[in-house]
């Protein structure tokens, strides 16, 4: 997918929402558990009810990886389903991957050719040659992590070196490799006292905000300095709409959850 | 498995040597590929070929995902078998995992517990709360990046703040998180001018050594400040082995090359 035609999504939907499909077996309606595939049958249930009112959808990994093989057939199914049925969405693997260059390639054939995901998050501590290798693949994005959303993001990433701190560090240096265009970066929605010097850094490249909700990070304080002209923010909320409700109404509940954040979401665009 | 237990087969086989398992169809032996599972029949030839002279085995989880399900499935079987034939040997997921807190968890258990490794490479950036998930194991070790053999691994890890390297903060930070003694370092062969400063932050911690060999780096510099009283290193070596020959005597050739670093090896210990 190029960033014009998920642009082009974002304006028709009014929305900029991302959705984390971040399953887990003791979180999802009991009366899933006895299907052949509790967690694929809950993905296309809530992408289903969800698909009008968001232009992304984010798995993270580790949540498939978490149950072996067929935890990895769930996230088969769900990525096939998402690409066949609604090609127009945008599909993140959340995997924060890195790795020297020849095993990066790897990764990254996994994800975008096998998976054919449009994206996958990548740490940049390895630096240039561990990044690069996804840089490489037209039409797919890398989203770098720069600021993240936990406690602990500010242990190294506040780091302060030549008056600068390690994240911006990371940003400006990604902007020099190969394929930057190709870049998003993720930033936590609870760190927004932070948006303005970043959208100095990387005024035009698209970030990907998780941390809204259960983590306590606010959208109107996000969208202050994060938006763009060409809106440039994907926001993502997991728990907050998937675990809306763990009963037989669930995807009924996300979609309300989901419609909620959407309507802010067409509230600030209509304001820009 | 313990600390103790790594030492203590360290010394009955005079070698600190862990050999990578990063399968690649394109390389293993032609013959093999007509079998049902060319990777694990590959893996347990070498491990069956080697395991008297080495200590680990570390199977980088990249070269498994490429493959997707199957990839998988040659995993579980490699750990397993190790698991069963050879439980006295050290095993390393080489993931590079991290992410926020409940994330991280769900990594924990699918390499902990599912598939029982000994130890995980963890990458720092997130700070504590991403890697303190992996530390909660007990007799668990969480193998935490620090200096990485890679060309860009300078970008961030070299960064200078307060008169000291990222990667300095990241050792000093690390042995202040709870259960800091199950962790052990990332640093790479390709620079053994850091060792020096790296022993005396972490004088006790086994260090995980990869880029000996097709990346450049030399057992003797590694081993100068490297070792400890307790041996307190782990020297990798990937590509040099297990591709030494892709013709059917593939495994005698792997064997033949981790002897001439086992006996290395054993030089460097009697030495001591």
């Amino acid at each position: 997918m190029t960033k014009q035609q998920l642009v082009d999504q974002i304006k028709k939907k009014k929305s900029f929402l991302c959705i984390g499909l971040d399953v887990d077996l003791e979180k999802i309606p009991p009366h899933l558990l006895t299907l052949d595939d509790p967690i694929f049958e809950f993905n296309k249930q809530i992408i289903d009810a969800t698909q009008h009112l968001t232009v992304a959808y984010k798995p993270n990994i580790a949540f498939y990886e978490a149950y072996g093989i067929k935890g990895w057939q769930s996230l088969q199914k769900t990525i096939n389903y998402l690409n066949q049925k609604y090609p127009e969405i945008f599909t993140i693997a959340d995997a924060k991957r890195g790795d020297i260059g020849n095993t990066s390639t790897r990764y990254a054939k996994a994800f975008f050719e096998d998976l054919n995901f449009d994206s996958i998050t990548v740490a940049p501590y390895m630096g240039s040659d561990s990044v690069e290798p996804f840089l490489a693949f037209k039409d797919k994005f890398t989203i770098l992590l720069a600021l993240t959303s936990n406690k602990g993001g500010l242990d190294f990433q506040g780091l302060q070196s030549d008056n600068k701190k390690v994240y911006e560090h990371v940003l400006e240096t990604a902007l020099t490799w190969k394929n930057a265009k190709n870049l998003m970066f993720v930033v936590g929605a609870t760190r927004p006292e932070y948006f303005k010097t970043i959208r100095e850094i990387v005024p035009n490249h698209f970030l990907l905000v998780p941390g809204i909700g259960a983590q306590g990070g606010n959208l109107q304080d996000v969208c202050k300095y994060g938006l763009t002209n060409d809106i440039g923010l994907l926001v993502n909320s997991s728990r907050g709409i998937i675990y809306a409700s763990n009963g037989t109404n669930f995807a009924e509940k996300a979609m309300e959850s989901a419609l909620e954040l959407q309507k802010e979401m067409e509230k600030v665009l209509s304001n820009q």
